[in-house]
């Protein structure tokens, strides 16, 4: 699962707007497919495991928060759905060039956000996302939860914005 | 200014829900304000400088923002507006115990966030609000922009996180 | 015991000359000790723990260093020793202030350094030495490994050197 | 110049042992040639730059330290030099890989160590070693001193230390 304070920097970097299509592409828990539905996005979230799906039901359920599940691998899964305007990508099974390229074909105007954890994959998303003719900005942050005066590092991470 | 990538923390630390009472107290340039109101919140923007509040001012303007101005030094500006849920304390006149009093007086259920750029002032915000039975949580967040490859920091900030 | 990284910064910190007098308060594996001998120096190691001391003997041996094993806690342990050019506090067993000023006294001129995992060991640190008339420095340190292109964090440290 | 902070552990995983031949390559103002010749090593200090070498001349004289000077560009500067046990290099001029390359076949056993600042020459110089059978070990570096309580963030530097 996406660290909370990661997840808070790449919502906001998304910053949806009411009404907005959104996917969660690799939504895991859901923990942003309910963090995007509370700020008011009509949100996908889409997964290939259904086990994964399950647990994101469970989790809307619990914040009371709505999204479509999409059962699927990106981008196939993606095809039939309503063109995006934010798109989270939390994991892109190794096809993030094939998902890109959909995405930019099916926005006009948009933005998207992924994470990076290795140093090739931050430069492979930049890469891709360029290739498509959106504009990125990488941030590298670095967290440390700070517990009775002691502080907690959590690994540093790269977040990448795309827009066009 | 708050950095926005601090910023982008600070609101998601917030969490504001719409129709949510927020008070952005010192609110500068009102970017905080600007967002706060983006995300549905009722917001009131406070400073003691009445050019701070004319920025704040064109700035909602400009992003289709809406927010009450407040001119005054916290906690008295404070007094008779409506009792918030949620508070970002942006600076506080080197009053933050004041505030921080008030806040809890007139609080039931929030959360406040503020940021602490020195050692001290973290210890200081963070026994402020525990002596007011409000919990805290503490995060280091150090962010690099990454422009053409180079990682470019921003100096490392404290957030804190009252909630109760 | 000192994560590697941090030592590294510990003993450059301290930079010790060939022959200078060097202590290793609160020794504990003898890290510091160890590499502070093959930069030259001539190293008392102390620690209150008799098993510590063992520890440092074995590692020193391993490594082909000498140094000087002292039992007993600072400051009182370093009462007989010669006066030092330059000190590691790798463990104060809470009595910081007054192994400061017993260094205080002891040295002439020469440099300490010590590190702070929690921010108000930190201010306290800095705050024993000033009063002493040392001048401090203080830096936060944060690394993270990276392994196989994942970065992984160390938790972040404050470093002091105090000089006279 | 490299900033302090990262020269010392970029030092510090160089650990030079008295007597042993180091190159600091890149020498530009000596800085790294001063300390490694501090610290007992034959130091030959290789720049193309004629201003440069007259800056770690000046340097050198200023600390009490020697080293040889070596005026060209790497690797053919090197050719005559007598093998290497430890390599500092401050800057490639852009041939990288066949300093590395030259390096491999000079060095019987040692230490390179290296530090970018961009995600691409950290993936490049890791490449490099390896290609030729050196073992690698990366670290992000993030300092930020800390002056009257506020951090200043020095911006995030990865080391790449390369042993055979």
């Amino acid at each position: 699962m996406t660290k909370r304070e990661v997840r808070m920097v790449a919502l906001c970097m998304l910053a949806p707007e009411r009404g907005q299509v959104a996917y969660d592409i690799g939504a895991g828990t859901g923990s942003v497919s309910v963090e995007l539905a509370l700020l008011g996005a009509r949100v996908y979230a889409v997964d290939k495991r259904r086990e994964a799906l399950e647990l994101v039901r469970r989790n809307l359920q619990r914040f009371g928060a709505e999204a479509e599940l999409v059962h699927g691998e990106a981008p196939e899964a993606l095809l039939n759905l309503p063109p995006p305007e934010r798109v989270f990508i939390g994991g892109s099974g190794g096809r993030l060039e094939e998902i890109v390229e959909h995405l930019s074909d099916a926005m006009e105007e948009g933005r998207v956000v992924t994470t990076a954890v290795t140093l090739d994959t931050v430069e492979r998303a930049r890469g891709a996302f360029e290739e498509c003719g959106f504009s990125t900005e990488v941030v590298l942050a670095s967290f440390a939860r700070v517990v009775q005066g002691r502080m907690k590092a959590l690994n540093p991470v790269f977040l990448i914005s795309a827009s066009r």
